[in-house]
């Protein structure tokens, strides 16, 4: 994969700079600044020591997430979701996403009946806002779960696997890795995975904008999302100080 | 695939009895009963003569999607969402999807400044009511561009490719076609696929629940969908008489 | 009543074809749908477990009802009142109207601390859709009842009096029985009556739509609308098995 | 009509003190306040220069009405709607109801494209509100057009009938007028009548509670409201300074 | 303070003329229509026994207040909020300043668990609508204390302070007493202000409409609304008969 | 001012570190950091081409603010107000202080038909977040302007007068200046002054907690703000590169 036509210049395989910045904002258990380049979500963890109604006297825990963005994170200004009171389609989508995408990453039956509030604020959007807010939500849980050791709420960190999300597209004809806002205004299918540490998919979505992909392309696409997020929980590890 | 254990005794490849029954209800240009099994979803396409504020003047169309569920539709009772003042994550998240696949069959440019409103709604669910929708979307569509060719409005139908989807999945460790509730309910990993007969992609999305997949499952449930989906247009293509 | 100039060719004491379909859908402890011509509702009746707040402790049971258009019901496409975020005047005048009429016929106190849900769902409209709701919400919950008394949850259906409902107008001068659409849009008074198998009221709802109208008129209405109702159930008794 | 077991003492056939004072409030058009013994409700017209959408360029005008009740005008103290975001079924049946009898009592073609808005705010309820409100509204729109009249806007008041609105019921087995709150919350028939000055109907509505009715006391009970509306319209009448 | 520009013929320092009606309406256990001159609010006082959930338990009370305007108590109408389905930023503003207010006069701690809910509902606007609210409200909310100190449920009057209110602004360049709407809407600093018989401060709000204003102004408008607060407490105090 | 009892250890005039950091994110027009102590907030300024419609065709500009908090910007996790589908009254007073103070500060006649928007967002809470986001406006806006006028849109920056804000209150019986949140939380009187830079008051909005204040405390607290403001416009200027 030597030349691009990437408006960023970078190679087809190539991430953005993605950098996890921890104990970002000082109230919550957990709080990491996620960038993926220009692209800044705020991923906070919040423990709350009850259970939804469903889940009441199970035993077990639970694991939610909010996805936002302030209103001139974007290009143009956005009309603010707090004052048109309602959440968007798109909105509740990506932080359904991001939910599931946490809940296959730890054990809800190993830390009791709590709630950990995943919230995920965009404050600089550049392309691939969910999939840096599955990635920084990772980090955000573990350093909240860890809190909790440390305080000997319980005895270890609930982790099952390590996930991480990356964007995958095809643009001018070439599939790409992470794509930014310029590249995925253009491109013809966007696909974003969700993945574990284990190689194994947790989610894949893939749409075609403008013209559908054949199996050889989603081929392609596969490849570089797994080369991608097998970088991503290298990263998340190291900022962690896990051995990989 | 000679044996299986899926409840409802289908062999892993097997669809259920796909149905659609045209001209349902009176009023609207398209109406289809579209029945997988004994999922049953009303489907009506409705011609409006103007476009959302977004494209007005700009000499095209528009296609979009509403969903909903009878409140019994479902086993136990749900809400309805009309009562409790809007429209779940899910609800919202089903009808872009419906949305998005219909926009990529037709020609949005070839109908002028109308708009083609998709209505789904769910009278009887056992699993797959967004395939289903879909795939009746795309017959009451085909009808309604039908009517204005006959009345004159239009000269030829603006169809692209036709689209069908179909749900996938992986229960009792094996990949099976066309999940019911009861399937739905216990596999860990759910997919559903919107395909063009040229069998090229529209959407692929698949979320793991309980465990991930890997790249060879992944594989396994493609090759499904796209069987099943060719059967699909072929019955869609069957009913509106033309030849495939 | 020999000749008539009503559009659709009635005398004027005639009701359109009333017919009652049970088991219509299969989740609902009682779903019919009922047709009064070319208008035709989904009625069901779901049994719950537990009683609004008002009524805990006493130990009766609740009977509530709630009413929708699917959007392409009517003529020109209607907005999804869950989309918009609310439920019309209209609809709940009517959805009231239902619950009401309803509770009427049902002894409260001889089931148990449960509520009867009652859904009407009208999913192709032609005048007097309320009116068919309530006769065909009549069976559903008698249904629904019958499967408690089956199941050995109560001992016997806790019916007081059989209940259904009819439309009756001035139309074109003269009063008329069970008002379809072109009839509705063009008289000049329109009347729904809700009556026991007694022969009593249980509701009557005359509005003047551009003529106010006199004492006699509407005897003349009261008149069509209880040889109406004696002919629905009638029909109610027969789809049920119970000899008058 | 001798003796009677009303707990206000008062005959079967007898009206409560019915008042309207005219010029209650100083910004409206017109500003009264109805009094139906114990029940009071301020009822202003206002004037606005233009008409809804479904009206433009029609040249005719349009009245509109809304209903509201202060949070304490009842016995015990009711959330504000306001407060909760939205309008009860209640209160938007009542409103419709309104609305309705008004626009029976003026010819909406003889004002030219203005709205005629109804407010009808219950500051002390003691049943009865909604017919005090249509009696009580009739005046305070006459009043608003004849200040337009007097303003050189139009040339005449384009009153065609005068309204007004009494409830009627079955309390202790007997058919009385003008149901206070004791009567209302004990009766088994309860019924809403409005009627022109000529003695026709514009809606009759009447509900058993309890217990249906026959034909015969829904004669009496139309008897009895026949005479009370005839006393309140000409109460409206002598405050109006109209001669009969 | 000899002569005045003020619209309304006042001097300076001049309140407009100070009524308090108790009783107004019947049900509230406080009931009070305030005058301030042309502005007219009807102020009522709820027992209700129970506090909201943050103070289960903790043997004290509460008191709360909401505000709202008749769509045509001001110049010209405005929305119903109940019918817009929200209270507006001023609205809310409001009533939160009420209820701070009327918390600092009463002793939260000595009437149990129960909640005091104030409803100021303004029936004529002429400016000041708040102020009036608020001193309106002492009132009403004395006289509920009152009657459950006759009923046994508690021993004393819980009132540490009385409070009222007014507002103060500078019109014409002259710092002014008690703004009607004339002067409001052209006066170049508005202030609010909430005070104690003890002469200190419970709010002061000021606002610069137009020019921002200095010290030395500033200290003109409290000396002003130290004058005016001091002979409303007075008012307050012999309508409820309480010597000073 | 020598010796303090506040949890800080500051002294009584002493504001926290205070400091503006422009250009934080990059899509915005004006982009600001500010912080105060602990209390950080983004404040962003977004230039529209055009106005409300309550200014349409008048040539002028507006300005307006929006105010949001990080569910996770407080010590324990609040309800995201985009998900409860209403801002709380609180919100809505702080948005409506901070559109007032920053409408002193420009000339809205000099801009032409655009609106700016203001966006203040608290991604970390520590006390006076209001105070900070109009000071934090004010460096945003200005910038805004400066880009309009680089861009040659308008010819010079339209700005009046320069406009802070700061808290101040009463803390274990001492007036204090900047109060943190465990000063907040605990103290006696705590108000809110907007000043611009010629000394003159916008807002001074001073609440009593728990004990009212007399007029000599008020002076006190008016004599610190004035002193905080003027270092805060100060700070302003520098980091905008003004000479004071």
């Amino acid at each position: 994969m030597s030349t691009s036509n990437r408006p960023s210049g970078r190679v087809a395989n190539q991430l953005r700079d993605v950098r996890f910045t921890r104990h970002f904002t000082k109230h919550a258990e957990g709080s990491v600044l996620v960038e993926f380049g220009e692209t800044k979500v705020i991923c906070t963890a919040s423990i709350e020591d009850k259970v939804p109604g469903f889940l009441k006297g199970k035993g077990q825990g639970w694991l939610t997430a909010e996805y936002g963005m302030l209103p001139r994170s974007t290009h143009s200004r956005m009309d603010r979701e707090a004052a048109k009171g309602k959440q968007s389609g798109r909105t509740q989508e990506i932080q359904r996403l991001i939910g599931r995408s946490l809940r296959a990453a730890f054990d809800l039956e190993a830390f009791g009946e709590r709630t950990l509030h995943l919230d995920c604020d965009v404050i600089q959007a550049d392309g691939g806002t969910r999939t840096a807010s599955i990635s920084g939500a990772m980090v955000a849980a573990y350093d909240a779960f860890a809190k909790m050791v440390a305080a000997g709420t319980i005895t270890s960190i609930p982790v099952k696997q390590f996930v991480a999300a990356i964007s995958v597209g095809v643009h001018d004809g070439q599939p790409v890795l992470d794509l930014d806002y310029l590249e995925d205004s253009n491109c013809d299918t966007d696909m974003n995975v969700v993945m574990e540490d284990s190689g194994k998919f947790i989610e894949v979505q893939g749409t075609a904008e403008g013209m559908a992909f054949d199996r050889s392309t989603l081929n392609s696409l596969l490849d570089l999302a797994q080369d991608g997020i097998a970088q991503i929980i290298s990263e998340q590890k190291r900022v962690l100080g896990i051995s990989a």
